[in-house]
């Protein structure tokens, strides 16, 4: 007789429903039968049903010509496989802002064009595969966030091909999505492909291109597929072609014309390199900050005029630090590709970007205690704010984190406010969503996080900081503006990173 | 009896005429007779002739309402005192492609509202004082550029402004556009005129305010201060308000806005900020432009991709290296304040981005080397432009030196062409200027370094590339264009920075 094993569960983080993640993964029934449902349609599979792969997947279901059907493919653990059995019971797996998604995803509901599974035989019935799958990066930190050291490990993404190359159709058309080290394409999918194909006995006619996504989650979600530039590339000729042909079919070129570039090593780079521009940009402006903090002056009037300057408009602003999926890893995958893959050197200011970054909030953790003249222990402290991204609960590496690390560390008692977000994963603590539950209490400081409508436009805040005793009010993120600076500092101290000008 | 001296003279690099330099400079007379002349005018001293006070002075003796006299105030030395001379017998001392410079000029030959002076008895007519003068920075170079060290010495800056303080008017009104390390306006310029005017026992009415320029040498110089955004500011409401009056009399404000910030510090870190915003820009592409070349990839069409991005215009290209007065010492400028003047640690990264722009050249020397398999002695080098900016003959900082002085050094006869440059000063040599001269002659290299539109449309370099025998085109500057390529690629191996797919 066989042992009962504990059955393993996957959670929603939406309906919180615990869903059993079932031993065997035999899912060829249903997915035949979608195929046959939606016959004379293309089949494309989505690998990865993360912030890209899910909306992917209702862009590519819903384009203009109604050409395709997708199966989104997800592995079956307890982070992943909730999803799966959510888009296939009726709720889509990201709650977002913008209507859009939920409008999309209701309409393959309609059209029955849309399926998701953990079995890879979907892979067998696949037109063309879109790969979304997650490359994170190992970084080593030492104390204070301090980057010590990184390693990127291909293992799992190379894992997620071979489940793909080892059942597709021979003349497959396989789009890698995921932010790679640069040469991925032609240094691990190509061979690893006309290896599997060998192994089979097939003609190596699959193309493989590469694309890299711009999504921003939020308001403009949809959009940020659909209506927005993209750049691709393919290993051959018949590949850069396939992928264009299928780009066409889901974004509006016409409006925003795609550009081509001549392999996918440069499409890598491109994605990677834009990324690092805006990571080595923050950074370069926070040694500005702390310039300004020791000269007095506000330097988000002096960043206001330069923009001035059409050559200049890119400047970046003050602020509490980095934080999300790409800005916080890609500049390394470039420094891991130029050194993995052709024996370069490091890329030093890109990496430097990372670190000054990953450890950004540490100046506003200083000139908060400053503040308080070293004397944290036992201050309440209610911090505003714990996603990295204006109106929307993604807290993926939200600088917060270390500022709240720290501001506990030293001993202040921290009550936690977000709007979007009820429950921090990475902290696992649960977070007030609703400030009428927060404003009761009295505190010694507000910090100011992030910059949600729910604290630059809400009425119930004004009121209560209006009436509210004296405190100390450290905006960390250039959340307040001058009106409310104004306005609040007739009754509270405030100190805002970036204006210096600010004494407190 | 007196021994005789040697008269010490300046040279016209204009006319080449060389002028004695008197032993008195008592030029009373003429500036009392210039002053009576102009009665009813306000008399405006731009200290300082060179790029910005030359052109400057042109601009306020012609402003709109003309309600200003200019005498331009240089010191009687061998590289200076040629151009007081040059000014009041007819010829302005800056050649410029812009046409409005000499334009300007006439109108105040016209006018009789504009002479040149060394004696400093004309600050004691001035109403308002201009400060238009250089303040260097000490680079200690290593070997192959590496910057070890830099200083920074007020001693030349604080005599122009006590040259000034020691005779001007109780209630003059003193504007700095010198790019100065932030707080000299507060921490220097102030406590001069302070104990001055108390040494003359005069009140302290005057006024100082600061305001940088934004000059631009080339066809649109003077474009460059009448129709562009100015920054201001005053170490009082009273000087804030009075800079503001006389920027609005000579600069376009109702299509080009002033902007006002809160203290003079403010404002000169605005100045070193914006430069070094580019600098730092520029070191980060290099980096990348690097990577391209072991990558082989073409990193100007993966700029041009990323640049669809509003969020990602000012993302620079690929290059030989930084040039001119600016970019390559305002970082150090704002560094050196942090240390000095704050009290505070160094600027790391805009001092990095200009150790890194200054060896720039090298990455080009060593592709260079490369192509030619190390083998570069006697050589024969045709070395297209040694100006930094394209269609300008400045070879201030000119990146070109490294370059040149390292190919010279590796064994290469090097033949230079600028069609600006008759005399490269810093190398004290000649160059060619007609194209005619040079292309008689045979080379096995011709180094592209100024995109001048000499090189990029020139029908002489055309039919000569198309018929002469095959070499290598070597272009570090982006200069040739795709077409370009194409072309010239028929007959010659071609290899340009940043675009690692050319093989060479």
């Amino acid at each position: 007789m066989a042992t009962k094993k504990a059955v393993r569960t996957s959670a929603s983080t939406i309906s919180g429903i615990d869903y059993p993640i079932p031993e065997v993964l035999d899912d060829k029934r249903q997915l035949n039968e979608f195929a046959q449902t939606n016959s004379g349609k293309k089949i494309v599979c989505v690998q990865g049903l993360g912030f890209v792969g899910a909306v992917m997947s209702l862009v590519v279901a819903n384009s203009p010509a109604a050409q395709y059907a997708v199966i989104g493919v997800e592995l079956p653990n307890e982070s992943s496989y909730w999803k799966v059995c959510s888009i296939n019971t009726g709720t889509f797996p990201i709650a977002s802002s913008d209507p859009s998604v939920e409008q999309l995803y209701q309409s393959t509901q309609r059209r029955k064009n849309f399926y998701a599974t953990c079995d890879t035989h979907a892979y067998s019935l696949a037109d063309i595969v879109v790969i979304d799958v997650n490359l994170d990066v190992q970084k080593k930190h030492g104390k204070q966030k301090r980057l010590n050291d990184f390693e990127v490990d291909l293992t799992g993404f190379k894992r997620a091909l071979e489940s793909i190359a080892s059942v597709c159709k021979e003349d497959v058309l396989l789009i890698v999505e995921t932010t790679v080290p640069p040469g991925t394409c032609e240094k691990v999918a190509k061979p690893l492909f006309d290896k599997a194909f060998e192994r089979r006995g097939l003609s190596k006619r699959y193309q493989l291109g590469y694309s890299y996504e711009r999504v921003m989650p939020g308001p403009h979600y949809v959009n940020s597929i659909r209506n927005f530039y993209r750049v691709y590339a393919g290993i051959d000729e018949q590949s850069a072609k396939a992928t264009e042909v299928f780009l066409r079919t889901i974004i509006r070129t016409d409006e925003y014309p795609l550009t081509r570039l001549h392999s996918t090593t440069a499409c890598e780079i491109s994605k990677v390199l834009e990324n690092s521009f805006r990571a080595m940009n923050i950074a370069f402006i926070q040694e500005w900050t702390e310039f300004a903090h020791r000269a007095h002056v506000n330097l988000f009037e002096i960043v206001e005029a330069i923009r001035m300057r059409p050559t200049h408009k890119n400047i970046m602003l003050p602020g509490l630090g980095v934080g999300g999926y790409c800005l916080t890893k890609d500049p390394l995958l470039a420094s891991w590709s130029s050194q993995n893959f052709f024996l370069g050197t490091a890329l030093a200011q890109s990496e430097a970007a990372v670190t000054i970054n990953d450890q950004m909030p540490l100046f506003s953790y200083n000139e908060f205690s400053k503040a308080l003249n070293g004397k944290l222990s036992r201050k309440k402290v209610l911090l505003l704010g714990v996603s990295y991204l204006r109106n929307i609960g993604d807290t993926r590496q939200t600088p917060v984190e270390l500022l709240y690390t720290m501001l506990k560390k030293g001993g202040c008692t921290v009550t936690l406010h977000d709007p979007y977000v009820a429950y921090w994963q990475e902290q696992q603590c649960s977070v007030h969503t609703r400030f009428e539950e927060v404003c009761k209490g009295s505190y010694d400081v507000v910090v100011f996080c992030t910059a949600h409508s729910h604290y630059t436009e809400s009425v119930v805040l004004r009121d209560w900081l209006s009436s509210a005793q004296p405190m100390l009010l450290f905006d960390s993120n250039a959340v307040l503006n001058e009106d409310a600076i104004k306005i609040y500092g007739r009754r509270h101290r405030i100190l805002v990173i970036g204006r210096g000008d600010i004494h407190s």
